[in-house]
């Protein structure tokens, strides 16, 4: 009961960076002895939202239960941090007021970038139609107007990413 | 990062007193200033599974949910208290392994007597057919074989119920 809690937010396209993002800035804080919960969306669908698909219904559900589990750790006292992609706008606007507590990271990279990554092999899938409904490809992402922090993950290292958000976190007084 | 968290489980029959009591305990706890969250089957089922029904499976899916959560909240020092029909003993053990700190309330009424209270028209209508698959009517209900507290709700007071509750979570050094 002793910490203002708080959810940070990583949206973007797949293989912006939000998952080495996130991580990266929960082993600062783990490191700083502060209480830390990583609700990653790949691995959050499997465990909340078997069943549900990508049309925009069942990503806007699954959206809304990443943020009621982001809530009950926030008011706990958490640091939490959330990647998903998280295309649509009004959705992660819903989060925020749901929250409270919320800083939003817009990890910006240019689809060409993420294609080039193809981290996870998704791309070159929905290029070849096997996969449908793929974010940037036959899905639309609807890029947040006014995010706390942005960061443009093709143009800076990953540690710069780190500390921006270390930064708002500390501006906004939950460290 | 400081306490240990645990989730205490409270599972039996609709209307044996599992809210009240988790309640109940919820006040207790947070009168001492302990961090605490509740989890109300009723209530989660609006937030994380809508579109699942009353099947085995999708029952079974449910509360592996709520044990999802409560398994992140505990790992975070919260004394998590969840109440849930939970009818399947099996289920019940996964969730316990998964959360590790786990105390499981049988409570215990006979169903005639969680039928005279009806609190909720439930079973009403489920005896007039009007719903399927409710469970002590026509789904099944598998007690507890060796849960940490049982509670006769119907031979005893919530006061007493809710102090045999506060009383294992002493005896097992989680205040």
């Amino acid at each position: 009961m002793s910490r203002r809690g708080v959810t940070v937010w990583f949206t973007g396209l797949s293989g912006a960076g939000k998952t080495t993002l996130s991580q990266g800035v929960a082993q600062q804080l783990r490191a700083w002895g502060l209480p830390v919960e990583v609700l990653d969306g790949d691995v959050v669908r499997q465990y909340l939202s078997k069943g549900l698909g990508y049309s925009k219904v069942d990503r806007d559900e699954n959206v809304r239960r990443i943020g009621f589990v982001a809530k009950l750790l926030t008011r706990q006292g958490v640091i939490v941090l959330v990647s998903a992609i998280s295309p649509y706008r009004q959705t992660r606007q819903e989060v925020r007021q749901q929250i409270g507590n919320f800083i939003e990271v817009f990890v910006d990279a240019p689809l060409a970038v993420c294609e080039s990554r193809d981290v996870k092999g998704l791309y070159r899938k929905a290029r070849a139609g096997l996969i449908q409904n793929f974010t940037g490809i036959d899905d639309p992402y609807e890029p947040p107007e006014n995010p706390e922090v942005i960061c443009k993950t093709a143009e800076q290292s990953i540690a710069e990413s780190v500390q921006q958000v270390m930064q708002c976190l500390q501006d906004k007084g939950y460290l």
